[in-house]
Order: C-alpha cells, then structure tokens, then sequence
C-alpha cells in the first residue's frame, strides 16, 4: 500500500495494535460451520459471528479502537444508521466519555434504544448522507466534540480490520474472505488483515442490488455514490469514501450483488439452520456466494455475519 | 437409586456409556454466557444450547442412543409431538433403519417437514397422550416396528443425561441445573449426571403454569396427568410416567411454574440479547430463575435451551 495519494492510510500493523489494544472490550468471537450450507453451496464455509459480539455487531471493534486513540477530550461524535453509533456510544461508556450519535429518522427504533442503552445521545436528522454530515458539523461546531466516523477513518479501518485477523488466526487456510459493503471500513480492514495470512486470501465484497454503489464504482474504477438507496440491509445503505475506497480498488477482486428477495430468504434459511439471529446485511454474503458457486467450488470461504440486531416486531416476511 | 421397585431404572454408568456411544453422532453444544441476564438475575448463567444440536434440539442425544441398542429389526417407531420424532428420525437415518413418527395433527408444519427431511414417515393422530399411544400400537401390531417412547425408556433417559454430564465437565461447581419438564426425560437424565458432580449439584425443574401437572405432581406425591393442556411450550405439553417420576420424586427438589406472558416475553429477550433462536419450551428456565432471584442469588446455575425448532412465519409476539 502506498501512501503517496495523501491520505493517512492505516497498514497491518495498526490492526495488530488495535487487536492488542481492545481486546479487553470486545468478544473474541466464535466461528461457526453448517454442514447443510456446506453441501448447498459446494465449499467449506466458515462463519464469523459479530452478531455475537459486544453490542451486536462488528462495529464494537473500529468504534473501540477509534474511542481508546481520541485524547484531550472526553466528548465524541458520530452519525450512524445505527450500529457504529451504539457501538461509539459502548466504547464511550467503557472509557468514561459522552458520546452524541446523528442518526436519521428511518434508522429502526430498535437501534437508536440501543444506543441510549449505553449513555448515548441521539440527535436525528434526514435520511441523507448529506444530511447527516451537516448535523455533525453543527454540533462539533457548537461542543468541541471530537468526530468519530463510521468507516472512513484509519483507526476505524484498523479496528474492522481486527475481525479478519481472527478468522485468519482460527482458520489460516482461508482462500476467501467475503464481507458485505456498505461505507467500506470493514472490507477495507479485512484487505489489511489478509496481508497476515500465511497463504493468499482473496478478498472479496457483497452488497444489495438495491444498494450497489460499491459494485459500481470497483466497474468504474470511481467512486460512485448514490444517496437514495432502498433495502431492507440497513447497515448498507451508505457509500465508499477516500480511504475506504483505495482499499477497495487496489485489494478486492469482485464486489457481488444480490437481490432484496434473496437477501430475505437467505437470512430467513441462516436463522432456520444456523439458530442464530443475523441482520439482513449479514445476509447478502451467503447469498452471493450460493449464487456464484462455481466460484468457489470446494475452496475454504470465510463469511462475516456482520450483526444481529433486528427489529423482531417486524421481521422482513412477516411484514410482506 | 434403588432398582426394587420393579423397574428398569438406568445409572450414572448407562448415562456415561451413552455419551460414549453416540459421541460420534451428536455435537458437543456450546455454553453460552450472558452479562446482561446474570446482572438481570443476580446470579452466574450457564446455557447449554441444544437448540445448535443436530436435528435443533437435545432430543438426538435420546433417540441416537436409544436407536443404537436396537436389535433385530431395522424399522423404530415413536410418537412425538415434533422433537424427538425428528431426532429419531434423524438417528435411523445415520443407522440405515426405517422411522415412522405419529404426530398430533396440531403438531407444528416445520416440525413435521423435519421428520420428513430425514426420511421418516409421518402418521397423524388425535392431539391427545391417549391417541398417540392407541396409533403407535396399531402400527406396531402390523410392522413389527420396535416402539422408542420419547422419554418413558431407560435408554432415552440416559442419552438426554449425556447434555447435563457435558455441563458438569465443562463447568464442574454448577450449584444448580434448571431443564424445562415436559414427560420429564431430560430431568431425569440430568438427575443421574448430578450425581459424577464433583460438587452437589442440585436439580430444578421448571414448566408452564399452563401445563404444569408435573409441578402438581411433585407437590401431590403422585403422577398427574392433565390431558389437556395449553401452551405455546408446545414440547412440554406431555405427562410424566413411572420412569420419569421415579426419578422427578426423588431427585428434583423444585419444580417452578411461569405464566405464558412470561414464557414469550423471555423467549423474545433471549432472541434479542444473545442473538439466538430458541423454543418457547426453553424459556421456561431463565423465567424461572428470574422470578425466583432470591433462591439463585450468586449462585453457578446452568440452564438447558432444549432447542431451535421454531415456525418463523409465526412467531409469538406477531401473531397477537
């Protein structure tokens, strides 16, 4: 990786420091097998589940990191669909600050208790990512607040980066590690990670078709945003950004897209076979890969299941 | 245990033969630990997730050792309202044997569709203990089938003790075990792996106050059947017979009733905090620790989550 474009880009080491330095925070989280997915999708699969850890989601680990590098302040900031704004609002009540979370109107009811449950602040703004941003600045403005965002910034990156190290720790034969894309933190972090592996790790994304701005833009060769995307994978509904985007462009190989019916019913097969909860989200990596399995045909596939915080009240196939 | 009373009684040593035997056909489940439920009940939670155990639920760990002691004949025969059939569905197929489960026409579609997806054939019955039983026996007067009860039997007893004895090797000081008591298999195999604690180990059931006839039976000190009962712990809809009553009589110091509200409002936090799937008939146990705070107080207490079959088109608390 080169850092002549001028961007502050974290390497290897920062996810080393960070795994080292949160771990304290976060769960080391188990990973999981299914014979039957096994057998569905013709490759051996290896479940990541950040649906179990602290706060729900894998964010625990960039907002952690992020939270523990932040001095002379105690106040933080951040906008979020929801779940990098509870897990700054966790890392912010471990470290003994206040953290305020911008969210937009839509994000569900479940997360934005999620981050009151932890101390957090909720301010609400439009459902744009313009929006959001505006909101943050007005508040920095005013409080002094240090900004913490939710996936363009090293220390975030780093922190993501952490979940990989793990997998390819457990399981150092990986051939593939498949993450969901939606800012670009996680797989940003993932392609740092996979520098680690012993052998090659391709690393490889997965978004909604109805959120695919990611996709586009690795065609492109561009950064691609689209603001008004529409799928029931919340947590997706956002756009790459200077850091996150050289990550992308220079170490993923393929971003796949699938459809919002798929993403429904993969996640539905998760929770009936696996007996665990996932978000929508999760889902599109399962999905990409049974759809593309010639693709990785009898190969070792990691897969992040990225959270697991659902409205249960209002579950995709029983609000059809 | 005194064997004088003219039944065939199993041991602690049939319980750890039968952890032997069926090693290679079950998983060792994982226990799960909660914060935020030891700080809701005041006390040190231990689950056991049966609901990851093949077929979703502890039932395999009977049925596979039960199956296993068959001799002479390669067609088995039960009735179920959906675990165990599925479970010993699932042991003759690994077996090469033939299942036919008679399952109540109430029994749930999944549950059905899962005796079905292991090859074993379902026959419907009257949703009564006294259908069920009368169905079996016409089948069996005409196959020859050799009829595994779904706890009523010295070897389904000591496969289900094989979950229990998994939880004292893992967590040695357990104070207490709590299992859901439906016809009272798991409690009376978790009676017999109390006793290689190295420790005293006490065992408590807990059941629907909606079904609750073995908490009546405890306190009358005789069997009493309610052939009716109405819960949405459809596993525990089941009486206690003269195996399972030896060993509820003399080995089980409590049995705790909870109020159907209580089962769906637990099930739901369970889902929702730890990001797993379980049964209604599971969350009996943690209901009843937590009503009963004052009796588990700083307490080591492992609570059995007996499985994952759930309708998910149908859920609870979205069907009000």
């Amino acid at each position: 990786m080169s850092a002549s474009i001028g961007l502050q880009l974290p390497t290897i080491n920062d996810v080393q420091r960070a795994h080292a330095d949160i771990r304290t925070m976060i769960h080391r989280t188990p990973i999981l097998q299914s014979r039957y997915f096994d057998q569905l999708c013709g490759c051996e699969l290896y479940f990541k589940c950040e649906n179990f850890q602290k706060t729900g989601s894998f964010k625990a680990r960039g907002a952690c990191n992020a939270a523990l590098k932040v001095a002379d302040t105690k106040q933080i900031i951040t906008h979020s669909s929801g779940n990098h704004g509870a897990a700054l609002a966790f890392a912010a009540q471990r470290l003994g600050f206040q953290a305020t979370v911008v969210m937009p109107t839509n994000a569900s009811e479940v997360k934005k208790a999620a981050v009151k449950s932890y101390g957090g602040i909720v301010v609400e703004c439009e459902p744009s990512n313009q929006a959001r941003q505006q909101r943050c600045d007005e508040l920095i403005a005013t409080s002094g607040a240090v900004f913490i965002p939710p996936y363009n910034h090293s220390n975030i990156i780093a922190g993501q980066g952490t979940c990989a190290l793990e997998m390819l720790e457990s399981v150092p034969t990986l051939d593939v590690i498949v993450t969901p894309v939606g800012g670009g933190g996680l797989i940003s972090g993932t392609v740092l990670a996979a520098q680690e592996a012993s052998s090659p790790t391709v690393v490889v994304g997965a978004v909604p078709t109805q959120a695919n701005d990611a996709a586009r833009s690795l065609e492109a060769g561009n950064i691609i945003c689209d603001d008004s995307p529409d799928t029931i994978a919340d947590g997706l509904k956002v756009s790459l950004a200077d850091l996150t985007w050289h990550f992308v462009s220079t170490g993923v190989s393929t971003i796949h897209s699938v459809s919002e019916a798929d993403i429904e019913h993969t996640m539905k097969m998760i929770w009936q076979r696996m007996k665990i909860i996932i978000e929508p989200s999760c889902a599109v990596t399962l999905a990409a890969v049974q759809q593309n399995a010639h693709l990785y045909a009898g190969k070792k596939v990691g897969l992040i299941l990225t959270g697991g915080n659902v409205n249960l009240d209002s579950l995709p196939w029983t609000s059809h």
